[in-house]
């Protein structure tokens, strides 16, 4: 069996108590890993952590050395508790003043008279950061090394994410296949984990779930390898037909 | 000013590749965050990380000692990818063999014959355990020391969390109000921040929104001091009035 490449990894950081309080419900999770598998990245973890600066310093310090990418979201606005900027810049012992490209984007994007001081603070970005754009509401994210750092609120986010396409190095696109079966976990339990032994470059999850009155599981694939699921899928396949068990769905 | 109450800590630690990889949608971060509010139990950290051995035991052994409470869902099935109760067992260097109260709650669950070996696996829990009962599908949770095991299914995880109010030492319910306004928030930016230098007991956090093409911002207090909160909308009830900006919602 030919190996499959090496993972390219990501972590993610939501910085914002709305999120660790329950107030808000996150999905810039979600968005990022797809648009990312879409690219060959995987993200591996994913941390929610608070807007403290103390937090902040020592995530990214952590997360930086560990995974190949990192995006942050949430605390690049104007408020005092926006403090991504200034300590991610501490993670990286880096001074924090006015970045001249972000200032000037920033004092063009506002009516003259409008550039007040809370939108000044948009600006104050390490010298060193490349800007990521944004085409929904002027205020730039920025990378240091491989640090992303992007907003918080969804839309505007999904708005800059496309701006990033040539500034990562991705991988083959990460598929991912599904079978639903109308049975539960326990009756496929052994002969799936047969099937995940013997095909160890495809990642083999099981999920149950409970849909219009009645159970089921939906068996997922993913990998690189379109060849390598396709053989997987026949292997689930031939035991799901051997027990009598229904496929509800296969996509 | 009284001081308020030292927090009471908690993380979330959400183990499934399901939730990584963007097919599955968290929403037991945001249900557990609200229960724990109420019981005074602050979220201060959550991470999602893989199915992994090696993931899980780093992860547990990092977050048991720095929060009083670590919550886990996920992985506690019948299936290959169910591995937190072994791992957890190896972060707190535990054996894991049949738990004998959840052997025996499993084995009266199932009709004769049907309590095959993937059901059996989910009663290789730790004995030093202490259970956290399923009133909707019979597989126990556990807690070992300060670790609280759950499952990754919401509503099964919901039925289950009411049964651990006598488990956990929570203080004072932490409340929320906000005041939504309609401005950007720069505009309020330093007044802001002049209020939460003034309260420092009182988290106040800053979000804007955008509703039926309106921008606004939502500002959030959180303490567990209600007359506190109460100062502190009236400072921020005056600074708005001052500078003429409409209140459109306040919970």
């Amino acid at each position: 069996m030919k190996k499959a490449n090496k993972k390219i990894s990501a972590a993610i950081v939501i910085i914002g108590n709305e999120i660790l309080s329950g107030r808000t419900q996150d999905i810039n999770v979600s968005f990022l890993s797809k648009w990312l598998n879409d690219h060959g990245i995987s993200v591996e973890e994913v941390r929610i952590i608070e807007d403290k600066e103390v937090s902040i310093v020592k995530t990214i310090k952590e997360v930086k050395d560990n995974f190949k990418y990192v995006f942050t979201t949430g605390g690049i606005g104007p408020t005092h508790d926006d403090i991504t900027s200034k300590s991610v810049a501490k993670a990286f012992n880096l001074s924090c003043g006015y970045h001249k490209e972000a200032y000037n984007i920033l004092e063009k994007y506002y009516e003259p008279g409008e550039f007040n001081e809370g939108r000044k603070k948009m600006a104050k970005i390490p010298d060193q950061a490349v800007l990521i754009y944004n085409p929904s509401s002027g205020a730039p994210g920025f990378i240091i090394e491989n640090v992303f750092c992007l907003p918080g609120v969804p839309s505007i986010l999904k708005s800059m994410v496309e701006g990033l396409k040539n500034k990562i190095i991705g991988g083959k696109k990460i598929l991912s296949k599904t079978i639903s079966v109308n049975t539960v976990e326990s009756e496929i339990a052994k002969p799936l984990e047969g099937v995940q032994n013997k095909f160890k470059n495809i990642e083999i999850g099981s999920y149950p779930f409970f849909r219009l009155g009645k159970v089921g599981v939906a068996i997922v694939m993913r990998s690189t390898e379109p060849e390598q699921i396709e053989d997987c899928v026949k292997e689930i396949q031939s035991f799901i037909k051997q027990k009598k068990i229904k496929i509800s769905r296969s996509e």
